[in-house]
């Protein structure tokens, strides 16, 4: 892969550090390096998920999907128990052929082997170059060895061991109530490009300890991963490997029995676990290939909820616009253009834009003499807020985020040969 | 705007020199600088078109389009009869409100009394910075001059004045056969980002000696732009200003008449126009900003052709893509990626992708031992041919036309302030 932009800087946008990550029972960890990688980084990482562990999985679109997400979309319809999950960095395992779903197979029976389960309950991610056969005999080597290291505690080196051109580790957590027990949500995820095929992918993986049905978890899930992962964009490129998790464990006490995704007792769980995914998607954007500015883009005044997101992707994904911000050029006529070019009812008299709270469109024009100084001020922060009402009596609104295109992004994607 | 882009250099994909353009009876053109870009350059170009010239158009698809876009669509649908053309640059008259329609209004009532016509009959376009008002009196101001300058040869000059960040001036030139009567068309364009809206905007103006009723030229056009301006892309970002026009002066001489756009002898025509509006929309790619290398994305084998074309399209806007190609690297990895994200349906496993005409991936898998130094040469060259078989037993197919992303694009977007 390419370790030198790993080891070059940390992203200007990243936490200040990795958070503490409680223990979850039922979760154990290990991570290390098994060679695919031609740098020494780890590369591999396993987790063993107590009997009787819930599933439930959000997976890319792609119609070119990785032989790891053809495998775990599999295994999640074989009725959401998991045991395990096997994650490897220095190869995405795409486009591979039969000997790619060879691969995973093989990888996966050996896991199982491990745990003494059925292949069926193991999920499989991986992430790295398309196209290069994977090589599974050093995975199954190395089994043992991370095997016999699982632990509670090894988020970090678990989050760490997914890193391809990420800059950090990405994890976060939350305490949630289900009624009246607390649970525990705990995340790691990757990505730096949104998401770059070769060097980069978006993986996440979340577990609690709360005891729920996989229906309901696949529920919450789909929930969630609409309010955080779907509402990110660093290049508007589209994995093939993209896969979000979500396992439970069901060993952190007893909390009453939950059957269905709409009881009122799961109101919490469902905002804390929103709460965490929207957390570790903007770690992705925050990591993205050459960000310089965290942008959140906010629609409110279309038509519909749909309307809005379709617009805010539309300025999220417009070179232009990510051009404009990276240069700290207040440039709201590039905003209008990408407002115009979404496709959705606005209404261009009543469109308003502002930049940092402040109104610099609005009435079909510039807003007569509003202040440049707060706005340049603005502009030159690591935080840039762009808002737009769309003019429209429909209530529709959204709110996505991503970062700004810059010399980096070119340096980290065409000064790379493969 | 940004003279110092313009002064900068030539783009390294620009034809040798702007071609030699013979008069077409019936137009006469006239262009120079009335003060609109705060460079002396030229910003300002006059055409004056024989009575009873015929006109066609097809505008952006923008809900933000520009006051002068908005005029001429309202010109147009007045029965297709053209007596004049003012265009400008140093100011695209964009989210004006009604001052940017009285601004048209005003400018196109001061042409039509210089051409003793109606106001009806005159079109309009502008490029520029989106949301500064427009000084349309400094363009009413220098009419009488331009007037007195009218000439048939002026191409090079009224391509010129339509600049921005163009680096080089656009025009083509054909003869086709309406039976058995020569007549000619020729074509000026300008448009370096696809579209850049503050900076850049895609124009183009087609003028023929040929004597065709407007509902015909209507139906010519829109097949001849299906085929070229809507087979281009440089940055994904569509124009609040596009605009393409078409005029015929049926000066050129007494061929038969022409009643119906199936008329058999429009065929020479038809492919004539096709193709050296063809010729104009490459050379906007070749002048895309910071473009470095001109990419034709072939699809053959989607289920029909709009799948194809939308494939081709999403391999032509990947950033992860155009980086690639920009850096040389034949990573046909991110090809399998953009095709994937496409939404359309492949066959994965009957997929194949040839670079430069070698294919390097089929059968779900890179090629097997394929000679990697002819691929590496082309990915040398500034031709890069990339084709793409999808695979289903559909006979769908495009073909599509755009440039790298470099650190010029970013250079050009990000390093200017506005």
């Amino acid at each position: 892969m390419s370790p030198k932009h790993n080891e070059e800087k940390i992203s200007p946008l990243a936490p200040e550090s990795f958070p503490p990550m409680p223990d979850i029972a039922g979760v154990a960890l290990a991570a290390g390096a098994c060679g695919l990688k031609k740098s020494s980084d780890s590369d591999l990482m396993v987790v063993e998920l107590a009997p009787d562990t819930t599933a439930a999985g959000v997976f890319t679109r792609s119609l070119t999907a990785s032989a790891p997400v053809q495998w775990s979309r599999k295994a999640l319809r074989g009725g959401g128990q998991a045991r395990g999950l096997i994650v490897n960095s220095g190869g995405a395992n795409v486009f591979t052929g039969a000997k790619g779903m060879q691969a995973v197979e093989r990888t996966v029976e050996a896991v199982a082997d491990q745990f003494f389960c059925c292949p069926s309950k193991i999920f499989a991610a991986s992430t790295g170059v398309i196209g290069k056969p994977l090589a599974f005999d050093k995975i199954i080597g190395a089994l043992p060895r991370l095997k016999a290291d699982l632990a509670p505690g090894a988020w970090q080196a678990a989050a760490k061991a997914m890193m391809t051109t990420d800059t950090f580790p990405k994890g976060a957590t939350r305490t949630a109530d289900i009624g009246g027990l607390d649970v525990t949500l705990n995340g790691i995820a990757k990505g730096s490009g949104m998401i770059a095929p070769d060097m980069a992918t978006m993986l996440a993986f979340v577990f609690t300890d709360a005891a729920l049905p996989a229906d309901v978890l696949q529920t919450l899930l789909a929930e969630a991963v609409e309010k955080s992962f779907h509402r990110i964009t660093v290049d508007s490129d589209t994995s093939t490997s993209d896969t979000v998790l979500l396992f439970a464990t069901g060993q952190g006490g007893d909390h009453r029995p939950i059957t269905g995704a709409e009881d009122g007792g799961l109101d919490d769980f469902r905002a804390k676990l929103a709460g965490l995914m929207v957390d570790l998607a903007q770690q992705v954007v925050r990591d993205g290939e050459g960000a310089t500015k965290f942008i959140t883009v906010t629609v409110g005044g279309a038509e519909t909820d749909h309307a809005a997101k379709r617009i805010a992707f539309s300025i999220a994904n417009s070179p232009l616009v990510k051009t404009a911000v990276a240069g700290e050029d207040a440039n709201w006529g590039r905003i209008v253009m990408a407002v115009g070019k979404a496709g959705e009812t606005i209404d261009p008299e009543r469109l308003e834009i502002a930049i940092g709270g402040v109104p610099v469109a609005k009435a079909g024009g510039a807003v007569p003499g509003y202040d440049e100084a707060p706005v340049a001020e603005h502009m030159k922060g690591q935080e840039v807020n762009i808002s737009v009402n769309a003019g429209t009596s429909g209530g529709g609104q959204a709110t996505v985020w991503t970062c700004d295109l810059t010399h980096g992004y070119i340096d980290i994607n065409a000064d790379y040969r493969s």
